[in-house]
């Protein structure tokens, strides 16, 4: 019997896709699951006939394995990981692959990799992203861990992945827990992506009195330019289809969103390093403010304002809504953008941007036209300070910024809730702006807490202190927490 | 010799203030540092001829105090914590007290409050609000831990502390962490309270090209109604110092503000517990963006935007920038207070919010008549479901929000950057909401990933899933994150 190229734990769903899809490509697989009659049902069904191995212990799984063996794990983020990569040191030997395909937490991808790889073995936690489909037919992954199992799998990632325009959306990310870093900004991304799309539903649907139907055509257009994305098309699909009665069905879906927290995550990692990530931040509390639902409807009364309605021209107006998404969709990838390249410092990654986009080009949910543009921004100019500063960004940004400010505006005044493109606009005026009120604000840190401040007339890193009431001292604070 | 009331280890600023403080109240106080020569040196100098005991070990310091004894900790939070916590443990015994008075992470509280109850001892974590001065002539308090420690120590704390209108600014928050969580959220809002203003100052001095003093004549004006607050005061008297040559100071400071992480944690905090807390992200955020000044200086060129000034009655636009500052500030701590709701129930704490409103109302950064009114409110309703909702500020709301939005409006329209101003604005059409665009959002969900909808023509808790596209099955997901 001839032995598998690659070994997988974990038939759930996207364990089993991505069996199918590997031994579709020409590989042979060997598959264990914990629960021993999930391995036999799967070769008895889908499995059969196909070259797809069945085991009843991880001890029988190796043995199946060519060397260096490569084991990839698609099961639950937490404990079952750490469990099977000691059962698998028992096992393998110097030399031999681990690889986790699971949404597990950056940290502990790079506690992993730094642990297996002291036992002599390597190491990969991959972002996995598309869903059960993509996993079946292509998904997009962000491989990342120790650099020399990238020549070991890169044959099975870069067949089994997706293709856009004839590239693999799947390159070597970087050390470490890089590859499930920039997985996590990934959803992070889709999380803004959403909620952004939402923004205009909402826009249309409240403001302009829109029907589902009419809000598709819209959506329909838009996606033949600047915003072609699964995303849209999926969104303009999800708007024409009927409940039973023929109503639109999306106006029956409650208005409570669920989050399983790698947005939070984002959020998280963007506080800790110390980055704006806004508008991501504005999306994952916005699905928190949706769950309360009963919590709004009785607000809704009390704090009710009776504005006047959103008036003028429909087609300005929803140009300008278009304008408000491209615009807030570029400010939203900066700063996701922005958050890699701090974590790559901060971790010591090397990260190929470009790739990153392309890696996100297809097979996943982001996939659209837009990261094409990315991926040209940073084969332009791989060091890009910021996307918003590439050529063809900063030209869309000031094409834009006319129908973004008035959708705001128009917005505000009219009682409608738009957190993602307003925080959007914010770091974009932020951003830009030569001169912040942070000067007031050290002041005020330098008044109550003796902090300290630098001058606008002096050199950076020299720092002054005023006793600003008469009466304090000259004395500096290393204590006062503010 | 008399035994003393408390020992304090510790004599950086904060701690010897405190002593002092303690001191001036008539306690006697037994006092050790790690350097010794401090110990000498102190009771050589301030604390000659006060009831202030020196000690050269934790041996000797607790040999010194009156049982059951009192330890309070004013050192660095982190690793030191704990090992004072050891060494204390093997000279104090049951029903003795540690307390924490400094700026530790609420998590390390909770997890040692239980430690030293384990223990047979008693833990207190509190919050010590109002920096330098306030430790010395009476600072906000804000102990939590072992409920049987606050007979012992509110004695004490209770006339150390600041006294708002004959009333402590001190009293029992909670068990476990609770003390140093509600000092967290206090640093929180204290970070809100100072973007406000910045945001406004920068509105008033970019927008309608006021002076400092011409902006601090209206920031006196302010601190006389609504607004009276310390962080106002003290904005208006920086806003008029002069620098050696007669021009204001605050022009000649640069634009970049620190921060020390603690806005950071209840950000991080809010994520955890997914209750929105958007304006204070903003502020943290915020405070990242003026960090990156030459960043900003080379963006602002590619970035330029050309817009019109702002025009129009001054007087009205100033008064519209009053309100958008004060709902925005009803907002804040709308969203401080859920925060706490929310986390008093993830950790079993039983929080009295009006007694909260009390610690704050004198002694620390945030103090404000404003928080008087808040006392009220949950005076009122102590189970208040959001701030927003009292009769008072929902009230106050309405009122300002014509003037709210147009400051946002015009703000957005003119390029300045007010993301305080407008996530809190976003928030509060959000929260006021009955039906949020998230219908769409959970429909796009169950299209990629079968994560299931509710309908509003069922109950809640039942779930649906539709086969989007004709193409799908029935399947039900539980593996892909998004």
């Amino acid at each position: 019997m001839a032995l598998a190229d690659i070994g997988l734990i974990g038939l759930a769903v996207m364990g089993e896709n991505l069996v199918m899809n590997m031994e579709s490509k020409g590989f042979t697989v060997a598959v264990y699951n914990r629960t021993a009659e999930k391995v036999d049902a799967f070769l008895a069904g889908r499995a059969s006939g196909k070259r797809i191995l069945g085991a009843h212990s991880v001890h029988e799984l190796c043995a199946l394995l060519k060397k260096p063996r490569k084991v990839m794990l698609m099961v639950r983020a937490g404990r079952a990981v750490d469990e099977l990569i000691e059962a698998l040191l028992t096992e393998l030997e110097p030399g031999d692959i681990i690889i986790d395909g699971g949404n597990s937490h950056f940290p502990d991808t790079e506690r992993r990799c730094a642990y297996v790889e002291q036992k002599g073995l390597l190491y990969v936690g991959s972002g996995v992203s598309g869903g059960e489909e993509g996993a079946l037919k292509g998904p997009s992954l962000m491989p990342g861990g120790s650099p020399a199992a990238w020549a070991q799998i890169a044959p099975i990632f870069q067949s089994i992945c997706a293709h856009t325009e004839g590239a693999p959306c799947c390159d070597w990310v970087g050390q470490g827990g890089a590859g499930h870093f920039v997985k996590m900004v990934h959803n992070g991304i889709e999380y803004g992506d959403m909620q952004l799309i939402c923004e205009a539903y909402q826009f249309m649907r409240d403001g302009l009195g829109l029907s589902p139907d009419e809000i598709a055509e819209y959506l329909d257009e838009w996606n033949r330019n600047e915003l072609d994305s699964y995303l849209i098309g999926i969104t303009r699909d999800i708007l024409r289809v009927k409940d039973a009665d023929g109503a639109p069905l999306v106006d029956r879906i409650l208005d409570t969103a669920g989050q399983k927290g790698t947005g939070k995550w984002t959020a998280i990692a963007a506080l800790d390093e110390g980055t704006p990530l806004t508008l991501i931040g504005e999306a994952v509390f916005s699905r928190c403010l949706s769950a309360l639902k009963e919590e709004r409807v009785r607000a809704a009364e009390p704090l009710n304002c009776a504005l006047p309605p959103i008036e003028g021209d429909r087609a300005a107006l929803i140009s300008d809504v278009r304008d408000a998404l491209y615009a807030s969709k570029i400010v939203s990838y900066a700063q996701g953008y922005a958050l890699m390249r701090s974590a790559a410092q901060t971790y010591g990654w090397n990260l190929n941007y470009g790739g990153i986009a392309l890696m996100w080009r297809g097979g996943c949910i982001i996939r659209s036209v837009f990261l094409g543009k990315i991926k040209e921004a940073f084969d332009q100019d791989d060091s890009l300070e910021n996307l918003m500063l590439s050529p063809y960004f900063s030209q869309e940004l000031r094409r834009c910024q006319s129908g973004w400010r008035n959708t705001c505006a128009r917005a505000m005044l009219a009682g409608l809730p738009v957190p993602a493109f307003a925080s959007a606009l914010g770091y974009f005026d932020g951003y830009r702006c030569k001169r912040l009120p942070a000067n007031l604000l050290q002041a005020q840190r330098d008044y109550f807490g003796a902090h300290t401040y630098e001058r606008t007339d002096a050199p950076r890193g020299q720092f002054f202190h005023t006793d600003w009431t008469g009466l304090g001292g000259a004395t500096v604070s290393g204590t006062y927490n503010a």
